[in-house]
C-alpha cells in the first residue's frame, strides 16, 4: 500500500489551497478554539457554525442562535460565551447547535473549504483523530492556526504530536521540513508538556487576560472520542 | 541596560517590515546564498550586487560585470556561475564586484531595506556575526529564506544556533514563539549538525541534482570573519 503523505503548515499566512484539494486538513488552534470546539462536541453539541465576521456572528444571534464569541481572548457584548473550552458545558450546549467565532480559529476552518475533507484537531481527540486518520488513506495538512499569521509553539508541537502517532503506524510518510520540525519539537516537549508551554506567547497572553485557566485542560490527551467534521457549511462530530 | 529583543521570521511571506524598520535584519539562507556570500568576501570580493530579477542580472552582464545567478539550483545561461560557495574561489571574485541572482536569498535581501540594517548570516560567520551583533545594542530579526515561501529546516537550525550564542550573551531576551522553535531545533540538531541536515528537502533536492558537494561546507563554523552588510543597494563586507 503506497504511504500517504503528511505536511504542516505553520501559518494561514503560508497556506497553499491549491496543493491540498485532495488532502484532509486538519485544523489546530489548540488554545483555544479547537479544543473548546472538541469540548463542545464531548458534551453533547449538534453542531457548530464557524464565522469568521463579528458582523455575521452578531446576525446570528439576532436570528435567535446560541453564540460563542470572541476576539484577542475577550467575550463580545452580544455573545453568549466566549472561547474558553470550559463555557461549553453539557447545561449549555447539549443537543444545540453554536454559532462560533473567534480571533484566529473559525476564520482558519473556511479558509481551507477547497480541501477534500476539514476536521478540528487537538490534544483533546488526539487518540480517536489519529486512529480515524490512519483509516481515511488520504494525504494529510495539518494547519496550525498560529498567532496572527505568526508561527506559534503550542499548534506545532500538537502537529508533531498528531505526526508522531501517524508516522509510527507506517502508512505515512513525509518530506515535509515543517512536518519533521514538529515532530522534532514534539520529542522535546513532550516529557513535560506543561512545563514547555509556559514559554508559549500564547500562555502569556492568557495569563495576562487571566484567561490561562484552561491551559492544562487543552493539553489534556484523549478527553473526547469525537472528531468534528465541516459537512456542508457547520462542524458535525464523528466518533 | 535594557535586553534587546530577538525575533525569528521563518518564511519572506511571514515577514512584517513595518515592525522592524529600528531592527537589524539578519538573512539566513545557508544553502547556499547566504554561505556563498559569505565565502566571497572571505576570498576578496569588493562588493556584491543582488538582484531579484533574471532580467537584471542579464542586464548587468551585457555591461561588463562578474554575474552569479541559478534558479532552481542550475547555473543561467548567461551568468559567470552559479550558487555554490565553490565558485566563488580567489582567482575568480578577488578585487571584483559580484552582480548575484538566486531563487530565494537575493530576493529576500531587497525585501528587507526598510529595517535599520540588513546583514547576511551563515554557519561561515556566526563567531564573527554574533560577536559584532551584540556590539550594535539593536533588535534583531532572523529572516529565514526558506524554499519558495515555505519553512525550511536548515535556515532555521541556523537562526537557533545565532540565537543560542546571542541569548547567552544575557544582553538579549526573546518573547518570540519563533525563535524559541529556532533554538530548541538547534538544541536536537547541534551534537550531530550534517546528520540532522540529511532529512532536510533542501537537502534532498541539492542531491538529485548533483549539488550537495558544498553542504559541509556551508555546515563549518567561523571559516571567516567578514560580515557581509547592505551599504547602498550592495553589499559590502565589515570584518
Amino acid at each position: 500500500m503506497t504511504k500517504r503523505k503528511l505536511e504542516t503548515c505553520f501559518s494561514p499566512a503560508l497556506f497553499e489551497p491549491e496543493r491540498h484539494t485532495g488532502s484532509i486538513v486538519v485544523i489546530i488552534d489548540i488554545l483555544r478554539a479547537s479544543s473548546a470546539i472538541c469540548t463542545a462536541f464531548a458534551n453533547g453539541a449538534v453542531s457548530i457554525i464557524p464565522v469568521a465576521e463579528v458582523a455575521k456572528a452578531r446576525d446570528y444571534k439576532s436570528k435567535g442562535y446560541l453564540v460563542a464569541a470572541e476576539r484577542d481572548g475577550y467575550i463580545l457584548d452580544f455573545a453568549d460565551f466566549g472561547n474558553s473550552p470550559f463555557n461549553f458545558t453539557k447545561e449549555k450546549v447539549s443537543g444545540k447547535t453554536i454559532v462560533y467565532s473567534t480571533t484566529n480559529g473559525t476564520g482558519i476552518i473556511n479558509l481551507a473549504l477547497s480541501a477534500y475533507m476539514t476536521v478540528i484537531g487537538s490534544f483533546l481527540n488526539i487518540g480517536a483523530l489519529t486512529r480515524w486518520l490512519i483509516k481515511q488513506d488520504r494525504d494529510l495538512l495539518f494547519l496550525c492556526a498560529g498567532w496572527k499569521n505568526r508561527f506559534n509553539l503550542e499548534d506545532t508541537v500538537c502537529a508533531g504530536a498528531i505526526a508522531d502517532i501517524l508516522m509510527k503506524s507506517k502508512r505515512f510518510t513525509t518530506i515535509c521540513d515543517s512536518t519533521l520540525a514538529a515532530m522534532d519539537l514534539w520529542s522535546v516537549a513532550s516529557s513535560d508538556l506543561k512545563g514547555y508551554i509556559e514559554k508559549a506567547a500564547q500562555r502569556t497572553r492568557l495569563r495576562d487576560k487571566n484567561l490561562d485557566d484552561c491551559i492544562e485542560f487543552c493539553l489534556t490527551s484523549d478527553f473526547t472520542d469525537k472528531i468534528p467534521v465541516m459537512e456542508n457549511g457547520a462542524l458535525i462530530a464523528y466518533s
